[in-house]
């Protein structure tokens, strides 16, 4: 346990704040192995809970949980040029096995794609074997060379890969937009953080895609992050690693290709939304505690009773299916308690002292707001459950009203890099279409294009680079 | 789907018979990297069912899963020196990060007490972080030179890894007994596979370990699988990682730790001890799919109301909580159903046809014994049910029956190599201990001593090999 709190106020101090939220809060721990980091358990069960979350929606709609080996030899990455151009430089190479050095070096998995649609072409023969909807929840690689970053960055990570094939166009296309959809409603409805959703351009698209849709939101410091992705991938893999079949027409036809995925960075996103100066505030849904019980301890007969009435409670949430903690350690003192589980991030904390135990009641205090109520004792699980609710709610609420906020619309270029120095956050401007502006806009400012919105909305200006006429209006930002 | 079931017989060429049923019941595929495999989707069903009662078991014991990464640098590795010695032949080295050669080269993990621990030395500082307990899912690589086979030996598998850190070896020593028993109840109440356990001898043990404790079977060829181990490390990585706390005696104290595991190797054990000629025949209660309804199709009307009967019992098993599959697919015939189900494994057969609609029944068929019973409509559920449970244990039963059958004591040496040709299995002998018989036995005959088991049997003869005075009997056998 971590004895000191956070000692920097987020406003002042992003980057440190969230440094110390995650390691204080023992959601994460540096690794001994440089940009590598070590998943902790209160962050691990919330993996768990997105994966619980994730499991049951793809498994209704028929995906199947599998998994494909880690090893990707480099003859299978290079098929595809764009997909090797794309990911070798961040491709960490096994070149030895035991004592002997290996004929052919393996990557280890930045994607799967290669490996798994070298076997599609022995699994798919006839239109009876489409549509395939695989997945696997495994670790991923990818040797980054910037600076890293508790869960946002880092050289290992974990995560879900998606890879379906079909049989039309039409199915496809239905299937990236089914993966997105569940994925809002994942980070929406659970996680509590809003999100834009659209298309990306050209130039920020997964490497061989047709075209690549995501997810984004705007973090606390004004910049971007991308929350998921799902691919549509044409025809481009299925003829490098000719996935065909054979149609009701008798006809060879190659498959439709979609794949998506979310990573542990939506952990990191949930901590630097949601937290505040005391710590982090865990989103009901996810939290793997819901309700901390802390018995405020007395002398004698009194402090018996406490404990007896605070063990009730607990396991009367626990029967209603409550996640509860009753820290009725020795060792700590209250205020401690309070102090930890509010670094925690606990959604409810419940006091129990001689005086509530007298008038039959409980102390309840939201982590969101600081919100202290006495409840009826009687009144217990029924409050419980409604403040749960509030409280999901609420933190939805103020996370969509700061992501409004941080979104401006401009008329002009000087406009433009003004708001993006002063403000951050998305920038929505007129775009002709071009990657060279795009370009120029990531030269000069290093923002780049997060999305294009699914929401169209008509260009009020002409583009607000190249002063042509703007097809579109995108969203532009600094990102993660 | 494969369109042909498995064309040997168990009893005549087992090995052969084994990959057919892998490959033909689709648990899994030969992966295009050597050495390695694809789970495919049945049998990563099973193992999601292993990780929940697992996971189950040891959340309610204050476990807590968590994820460290899977590079470990080479200097971590060498810190036990036993440990580095027995795991340094088999390891994948990663020495190039894109396009930079490494400074050290990295392991992948062949298994994390290294990495676990060097971190446990900062997490852990006094009594009040004791006992820690903590456990990951994760893939593991071990660069085996041997033959691979599917899930029992191959470079790349799944594993789930426990380890515990304590204040005293006597918790120490029960943690090792808690995994244990754990397992043996997943292996005989889920998988129905009954184990012997007991320890390791110490040219068998964990390399780094203080002793070893093991689960293991006789697979049908009368072979040994090793199915799980719990280790006790005293404190040989504690010394080595400098893991200690401060006592409620203000005293600086070394952990006693444990670790203990087991694989996706169980899944080939399930299917080698349960399938037969047909193909694989799955556990109840692992079984991804318990029910399979097959409705025989016949013209007009009375088609349409099989349809509507079969969906409306397999809603009906849904909605008891029974997996279940109504396999209503028009382009197979009834009977083509039956051979890819039988072949697959699924517990329960539902036929309903013409003659039972009328009848109001439909006909249940164990694939386990073959036995076809008319089921009327009304006790379908209760019918599922039992028959789910007498499946599961006459499973069991058999399975034990077999394993003791395959269990023989020897008085002799000579009778010792006459059962280990003719019979196989497991061959309880008088041992004196020492690690040169147990050599000799290894270089003469390939049996090694599998378990020294908890229940101890007085030895009725002296040292098989040597003669001499005998402390104990153990269990040898051939072994994957």
């Amino acid at each position: 346990m971590s004895d000191t709190g956070v000692t920097v106020k987020k406003s002042q101090d992003f980057s440190e704040w969230y440094v110390q939220v995650v390691l204080k809060a023992e959601l994460a721990d540096y690794a001994p192995v440089k940009g590598c980091m070590i998943i902790r358990e209160d962050a691990y069960a919330v993996w768990e809970k997105i994966q619980e979350i994730v499991n049951q929606k793809i498994k209704a709609t028929g995906h199947k949980n599998v998994y494909f080996p880690m090893f990707i030899p480099e003859s299978f990455l290079k098929k595809e040029a764009e997909h090797f151009e794309g990911f070798t430089p961040e491709v960490a190479w096994i070149t030895q096995g035991g004592d002997s050095p290996l004929d052919e070096r393996l990557a280890v998995r930045p994607t799967s794609e290669t490996i798994m649609y070298a076997t599609f072409n022995k699994w798919i023969r006839s239109w009876r074997d489409l549509p395939l909807k695989i997945n696997q929840w495994c670790n991923i690689v990818r040797w980054e060379t910037k600076a890293t970053k508790l869960f946002l960055r880092t050289r290992e990570f974990l995560w879900q890969e998606g890879h379906t094939a079909h049989a039309t166009a039409e199915e496809a296309e239905a299937e990236v937009i089914y993966a997105l959809n569940e994925y809002r409603d994942v980070m929406e409805n659970y996680l509590a953080i809003p999100v834009v959703v659209g298309t990306k351009s050209d130039s920020e698209k997964f490497a061989g895609a047709l075209y690549t849709t995501a997810l984004e939101s705007i973090m606390p410091d004004g910049k971007a992050l991308q929350m998921g992705t799902s691919h549509n991938l044409g025809q481009h893999f299925a003829k490098v690693f000719d996935v065909k079949f054979i149609g009701e027409d008798k006809q060879d036809h190659f498959v439709w290709q979609t794949s998506w995925g979310i990573t542990t960075r939506l952990i990191g996103a949930m901590i630097m939304v949601h937290g505040d100066d005391r710590g982090l505030i865990m989103p009901p849904k996810v939290a793997p505690t819901q309700v901390v019980i802390v018995p405020i301890p007395f002398k004698g007969l009194e402090a018996e009773a406490i404990a007896a009435k605070t063990k009730e409670i607990a396991e009367k949430l626990k029967t209603h299916g409550v996640s509860v903690l009753l820290d009725d350690r020795n060792e700590y003192t209250p205020g401690w308690k309070f102090h930890q589980w509010e670094l925690k991030g606990i959604p409810i904390r419940i006091e129990l002292g001689p005086r509530d135990l007298k008038q039959g009641q409980v102390v309840m205090v939201r982590r969101d707001t600081g919100q202290k109520t006495p409840v009826n004792e009687t009144d217990i699980l029924s409050t419980v459950d409604k403040l749960l609710v509030e409280i999901q709610d609420s933190m939805f609420i103020k996370a969509k009203a700061f992501l409004q906020d941080k979104t401006t619309a401009v008329q002009s270029y000087e406009e433009f890099k003004k708001v993006l120095e002063e403000k951050g956050g998305f920038i929505k401007a007129a775009w002709c279409g071009s990657a060279d502006c795009e370009a120029k806009v990531k030269d000069e400012t290093g923002a780049t294009i997060r999305i294009r919105p699914f929401q169209k909305e008509e260009p009020t200006t002409n583009c607000i680079v190249c002063a042509k006429k703007a097809n579109e209006t995108v969203y532009f930002a600094r990102s993660y």
